[in-house]
């Protein structure tokens, strides 16, 4: 696949619909040098998804049963945010485990809403049986082409804006917003994908050699909480030889307290992942090495005004 | 007084002390183009009160009494702060009102701190006493050059950002952010000053045609409650005929959670008056007016971590 046409042109279909989201620089590691972050939690409904969200939707017939999604909360509020922008109807599986935050961002929207009780992977189930039955385009979290290509151009974007780190530090749940990183950098720079020790999807299956179930849990499994990684990430990733890094639950919600602490970032904990593998040491930069890390969500439950 | 040459050597003291906040377009008004926001509530501290207090201590000979501040919150907080990076002794007095997040922030950097019974200008009684005692150096928190100096570099480098508006809406307290508009700006661009109905100095002044005291009270009162309007912003506002405009409590706390709904920013009132003069309709701009708001704290009590 021509990642980089695909990226491009995904960028110039969703111009208008999605935010350019800032950059700036600031000093949260301690030690190293200032870090350049991208806030992508700024984007709407609070989370890069939207981006793979409305190109897979730009970039497709959608039948008249109109778009359905499984979702830990974060794309299914993308994808329903999107296809409203878009006069579409949407069908919205979430687990249980989304939180009142991700399901009230969802019924916002007016879309239809499932609630399944366990967690993503039982949603996806709900949703492809849906799919079946009334012939609803299914736009996948992280696993497929469209998606992927919307949320690379979140590291084109960065790119365009200045970016100058040698490495980028990105959360990895299901693998769709690194996989877009790694489809735009083809290496040109360091990516380091961070994970929960308690949803390490791709970790395991770097360590196993190919995809294998995990088990999901911890502050951060609503949005990071996939129970296998997506074999466009994996591929990737085994080609480019990206590593994952682990943090646990106390790293994360250190980071995620930092965020506001000292910058008045109030994001959810899959927000403060990528950061939390800096300030706890689970990868320790070289002096001079150049860091970027992404925000990537911000919709912490319960959120300020619940 | 040269406030353009000021502003500019203002901006060079300081640079490296504070941080260039990020800029961006946000679809905040409905029926509205959308509008340019600075995210200065992403300063050090949470406002933009750093400015002005750095380029204070930077252009001062500070005593061996160190330096000494009266604040709602914000400005001790900031002065505590610069204090703190610049190794200089600082003893910051607040009223009661100032609120736990606020007085929390100004105990982490270390400096000294006295809590007054009453509001603002009980504090600022109390800190001109200690410096009649000590011959610590005052730092005005708005009516004082250096001061406003600082704050006027906030809208030089939203200009040099690439602002486009023809018109600016700041929420106004003392007055030291729009009064340091005013001197960069010079009448170049429209400015709106956006009051609580509650706490109106200004209003009040250009009304009287002289800064006259006011009662102070609402939601935003710990950081727009001053008594009376600076003498800086005053000269500035009537001699540039900048109006302001006046927004009740429930408009400001409609456009605090519109910040978080919409763009995830989480900020204390203040942080969303401005905005709430365009949202509530206290401030309606022309079909083709594009306008810019400064966001300019975000230290709400409690914070998400209190």
């Amino acid at each position: 696949m021509d990642w980089r046409n695909e990226i491009v042109t995904a960028s110039d279909r969703i111009d208008g619909y999605v935010r350019r989201t800032p950059v700036m620089t600031l000093g949260l590691v301690s030690d190293h040098a200032p870090i350049e972050v991208k806030l992508e939690q700024m984007q709407h409904t609070g989370t890069f998804k939207a981006r793979g969200a409305f190109n897979s939707l730009l970039s497709s017939d959608v039948p008249k049963g109109g778009v359905v999604a499984a979702s830990g909360g974060n794309h299914g509020a993308a994808v329903a945010y999107a296809a409203a922008r878009l006069g579409i109807a949407a069908h919205i599986f979430v687990p249980e485990l989304a939180g009142p935050a991700k399901i009230g961002l969802i019924r916002r929207t007016g879309a239809a809403l499932t609630v399944v009780p366990g967690v993503y992977a039982d949603a996806l189930q709900a949703a492809q049986a849906h799919e079946a039955k009334t012939g609803a385009i299914q736009i996948h979290a992280y696993d497929a082409p469209g998606t992927v290509a919307g949320q690379g151009t979140c590291m084109a974007e960065f790119e365009n804006q200045g970016l100058e780190a040698d490495t980028v530090l990105i959360a990895v749940g299901g693998g769709g917003l690194i996989a877009g990183a790694m489809a735009w950098l083809q290496g040109r720079r360091k990516l380091v994908a961070v994970e929960p020790v308690t949803s390490c999807a791709l970790h395991a299956a770097l360590a196993a050699g190919a995809p294998v179930d995990v088990e999901v849990s911890g502050i951060a499994a609503n949005a990071l909480g996939a129970r296998r990684i997506g074999s466009i990430c994996f591929d990737l990733a085994a080609a480019q030889r990206v590593g994952s890094v682990l943090v646990d639950d106390a790293a994360i919600a250190e980071a995620q307290r930092a965020l506001w602490t000292e910058a008045r970032l109030l994001v959810e904990p899959a927000g403060a992942a990528a950061l939390a593998a800096l300030r706890s040491g689970a990868y320790r930069p070289e002096p001079d090495e150049r860091i970027a890390v992404v925000i990537c969500g911000a919709n912490p439950a319960p959120g300020p005004f619940d």
